[in-house]
């Protein structure tokens, strides 16, 4: 039945695999190196394999697909993987909350297609050699050769790369390729180097960064490299690095150093790779949240540490790349998105950007949980846009059994409603070590949908699954083999009392910054016709769990679309686009920041918001 | 007769003396310490003491002034100091050339009037202290106000200036004055420092370098400081300095930091004196020839020392002075003219600027005198200029009792036609050890008006007073002392006839760059309207003699003027007003260089201006 010569393009997060020999179902794409992954292990159980057809004709589902699949997302082409034959030539759409753990620590986002439109632009030139006849200035020369030959007006040269000028030239028979960002030559090479222009795009994340090296001239990732973000040993939050910063100049100077450092030798490991030559690196585009955005500079961060917590700036930052001591190209800038507030960042512009929620029609939601999840609104008028603190629970902390998203993390869980035993997925298939942010979120779900806990969050003690732990808790045991053994309870991984009161936190926090978002807006949820969700673990989180707990009001998942790493594409989209550059720089002006606690009705909604959804209102 | 409440304003260089108790004629200019000095001792026969009356009566010249000044001097008010009896108000200028010692090493330039118009303008902001309800940033904050009270658009804040922010406006009561340059802010100050506006001026030269600081709300000189060039000690020709700085980068760096560490040391000097704070200094501007200028910046000069010694650039450079390492405000910059040619540099652009050379009527000349001495033609429709390889015969290099211009140098000369015994004047009056610059040009001017040389520049050995030295070589000896006691003639100081043809080589340059621009032009030298000589050198020479040898043809002495060094005028004058600053940018780039040697007849042109005049053309 199936055709060898198939090509099946899968975009799983921007990239494009080919299947030159495609075998049936979850199979064909495991087979990929995609990495795709079922709980159900391929029985169409666990719904955990959606995917999307993009083209080519989509079978109708079958029993088990209408069995997991909502009627709205059958018609949005939305299938389970491991139920599909592969006939023909599809393209098809990965959500990242499919896949599986190769891809979680360096989640790439949707990339869009962009009109290619560099800030840096590349000329080549053959200069007429200077004699005593003819002695213009070698600047001026170029300067000359640029208007005649491109049309280009040049007003400045950079320092530095006057000062390699003259030897470029004569070195290279007086050809030379010039680098010209606004009106401003910021690298001269030998020869025609037209061919090459390369950039680096990066999302300076708390914990992680990451780091693209992008062609200028085709908007193609070269490569890219997740690293961890090295400042995490002055404290894994924010307000740690805050209050590590601000306790002298050194210490600014050497959290600043760090990350620059890290930056500098991912570079080189990414140029090395590719034979690239960091030298030659023309333009760096940098998206991440306020705190970083500063510590990055070295910028003081005292008054972003205390109310009313505000940024330096909401302006773009134009620096040269060396002042900061990043190693591209002598003469090359770093372009910085402006933060909008103290706790919504220049990440978040990137994400309205990348996601084109600036320009969807309707109302709209763009979301991307973290510590703190910034929610934008984008309605007729304007966009808003406010920071829940939603606390590091998603990430794992806060929690008896929390973890990172690392081999033997429990990402993915379901409990039987009528055994209440768990099944469970950890990441690497390894034996479970602790649960991940995803693992919590449906724990939690799982537990409301099989009524081991209700509406208040308070475990039902009368479920028999539900134990005390020695020191009095109530707890949850997730590992599958306690049911089958019977192990000690306390040597088990478990979600209790305190783990779902900090998740109720969290959720009310988000829950309420939409509530907020509405109302200050005017509109009701059902108004809204989109919720896009960024970030890397928005894109590994089950949208239908989301909902359950009540972290959205309930809302067809088909207006549930997961992004992946937003603010990573949308640093590339600056850099590689004049015009999205302006495009940002007019959401960053445009976007109205909310303060979510002067709002009067705010600690009551969020009180209220606590509480889990009605049982009846689960999906 | 004299009225002791009569008040003399005398301008020498810019400065306004006043005279409380004047007294009759040379003395009176010589107790303001202005320092007029005769070679006669006031006996109105050596015409060194020339002034210009410039407003209240002036008195008929008595017979001493008839027979020493021309009558289209006496016609524009020119005197002999020593012969005037002040006896009411009156407003005197002082031709440099008249000045003695006091000020020779720091000759200033004859300021301009000119309309305050700085590039940075200060304005003193009171900010809304920021709360949570009004969460603009400090940046955004003072942009608004800025918009808002002053109609002022800033797009942009220096890196560092940014980082000094917060704190500057926490600690200051939010009241701050903020420096912006274009639409850049520059600085952050607390409290209200709008009367505060600091700038340095620098003329750098190969010799020299004078550091002017200067108020930029007034334009008022606050103070100044000469100081050596330390480039010196690599080569004190620009030649030795270039080949030292091409053996390496690490040359080319070092001798870059002698300089600046050297202004910094000056700046910070002057700074001290002046209970002033360089970090607050808001611009510099630096004029000096091309060498100096690529030196300055450790900009390579390989290409600026061989054929055809092209700059690196003709366009205005805008540099943060902390790149090059100077130490004024953080977000300062320097201000750089451009060269206009390898060895005409942006001290003649100053020079051309300051001198109003530019928007004369006529054809005008503008002559700085040096190793390579720049003669800019202007004539109604272009500017063209020259450099011609004078060499350094006039500072006294190349010359067998040469020296600088130090106390013991000969520095005034006359020979007295009928005795042929020289009367010397040497500075600070100490016994004379050498001759200096205006000393040699003097000698050889008496020399060729007593008949001892002739129009060869040969010494006539039937002169009783032209000895051989032990070496055969024909010499005068400029000692009195000689001719009283008849000293052994190789220990005395002379003028030998290998001296002799330095200075027709010199001059020679000259008069032949002269010549090559009238030339280009199709002009005759007689359809000059003025000339005007430049730099310390030019204001000490006497300008009858400058014609007497013949590096000018013959022209009326009132069309000569002697401006001092109005390089450093320039320099001051683009600092503190913006118009004055696109005005020379617009003689840059109007300004034609020619590059002599390449004129076919340069050669013949130069050996016939070897010769010196005809002894019936001496004035």
């Amino acid at each position: 039945m199936v055709n060898k010569n198939i090509k099946i393009e899968v975009e799983p997060i921007g990239k494009r695999f080919f299947l030159d020999k495609p075998t049936n179902g979850l199979k064909a794409i495991i087979n990929t190196g995609i990495g795709i992954k079922t709980v159900c292990g391929g029985k169409g159980t666990c719904g955990k394999c959606r995917i999307v057809i993009l083209n080519g004709k989509v079978n109708p589902p079958n029993e088990q697909e209408q069995k997991i699949l909502g009627t709205d997302e059958i018609a949005h082409g939305v299938r389970l993987a491991c139920q599909q034959i592969f006939d023909k030539d599809l393209s098809i759409y990965i959500p990242a909350s499919s896949l599986s753990e190769e891809q979680k620590l360096q989640v790439a986002g949707i990339e869009k297609k962009v009109k290619i439109d560099p800030v840096c632009r590349k000329y080549f030139i053959k200069l007429k050699k200077a004699t005593l006849e003819d002695i213009k200035a070698d600047f001026n020369r170029i300067k000359g050769s640029l208007k005649k030959k491109n049309g280009i007006e040049v007003d400045s040269i950079d320092y530095k790369v006057l000062a390699e000028m003259p030897s470029v030239i004569r070195n290279n028979s007086w050809e030379i390729t010039v680098t010209v960002r606004g009106k401003e030559i910021i690298l001269i090479e030998g020869g025609d180097k037209t061919k090459n222009a390369v950039g680096i795009a990066i999302d300076l994340g708390t914990t992680k960064i990451a780091v693209l090296l992008v062609d200028m001239l085709t908007g193609k990732t070269i490569d890219r490299k997740g690293i961890m973000n090295p400042q995490i040993s002055y404290g894994e939050d924010v307000m740690s690095r805050i209050n590590f910063a601000i306790q002298s100049r050194d210490n600014t100077a050497e959290i600043q150093r760090v990350v620059v450092d890290s930056i500098n030798k991912t570079i080189h490991e990414l140029c090395n790779q590719n034979n690239l030559d960091e030298s030659k690196i023309i333009e760096m585009t940098i998206v991440g949240n306020t705190a970083m955005h500063h510590l990055f500079l070295g910028l003081p961060v005292r008054q972003l540490g205390l109310s009313p917590f505000l940024p330096l700036t909401n302006e773009v930052l134009n620096i040269k790349a060396r002042e900061i001591g990043i190693n591209i190209s002598q003469g090359a800038y770093v372009y910085m998105l402006p933060p909008i507030a103290g706790f919504v960042g220049s990440d978040h512009i990137a994400m309205i950007l990348a996601t084109d929620l600036y320009k969807l029609d309707g109302n709209c939601l763009g979301i991307d949980i973290g510590t703190n999840t910034e929610i934008a609104l984008k309605n007729k008028s304007y966009i808003a846009s406010v920071s829940a603190a939603s606390g590091p629970a998603f990430e794992g902390a806060h929690i008896r059994y929390g973890m990172r998203a690392a081999p033997g993390a429990i990402e993915r869980v379901i409990i039987d409603s009528r055994t209440y035993i768990p099944s469970i997925q950890t990441i690497s298939d390894r034996d479970p070590i602790g649960i991940c942010g995803s693992g919590i979120l449906d724990s939690i779900a799982e537990l409301l949908k099989a009524g081991i806990i209700d509406r208040r969050g308070k475990f039902k003690p009368e479920n028999s699954y539900v134990y005390k732990d020695s020191k009095g808790v109530f707890q949850y045991i997730l590992n599958p083999s306690f049911y089958k053994n019977g192990n000690n309870k306390d040597e088990n991984i478990s979600i209790n009392q305190k783990d779902i009161v900090e998740i109720q936190l969290a959720k009310s926090a988000i829950r309420s910054g939409i509530g907020i978002l509405l109302e200050d807006a005017g509109i009701e949820f059902k108004e809204i016709s989109k919720v896009v969700i960024a970030g890397a673990f928005g894109s590994y989180i089950d949208p239908r769990n989301v909902i359950n707990i009540g972290m959205f009001p309930k809302i067809s998942l088909s207006k549930i679309s997961q992004v992946g790493n937003a603010a990573g594409v949308g640093a590339k989209m600056v850099l590689v686009s004049l015009k999205e550059r302006k495009i940002a720089e007019k959401i960053a002006h445009r976007t109205r920041y909310l303060e979510i606690t002067v709002f009067p009705d705010f600690f009551n909604l969020f009180a209220k918001n606590t509480q889990f959804p009605d049982p009846d209102e689960i999906i």
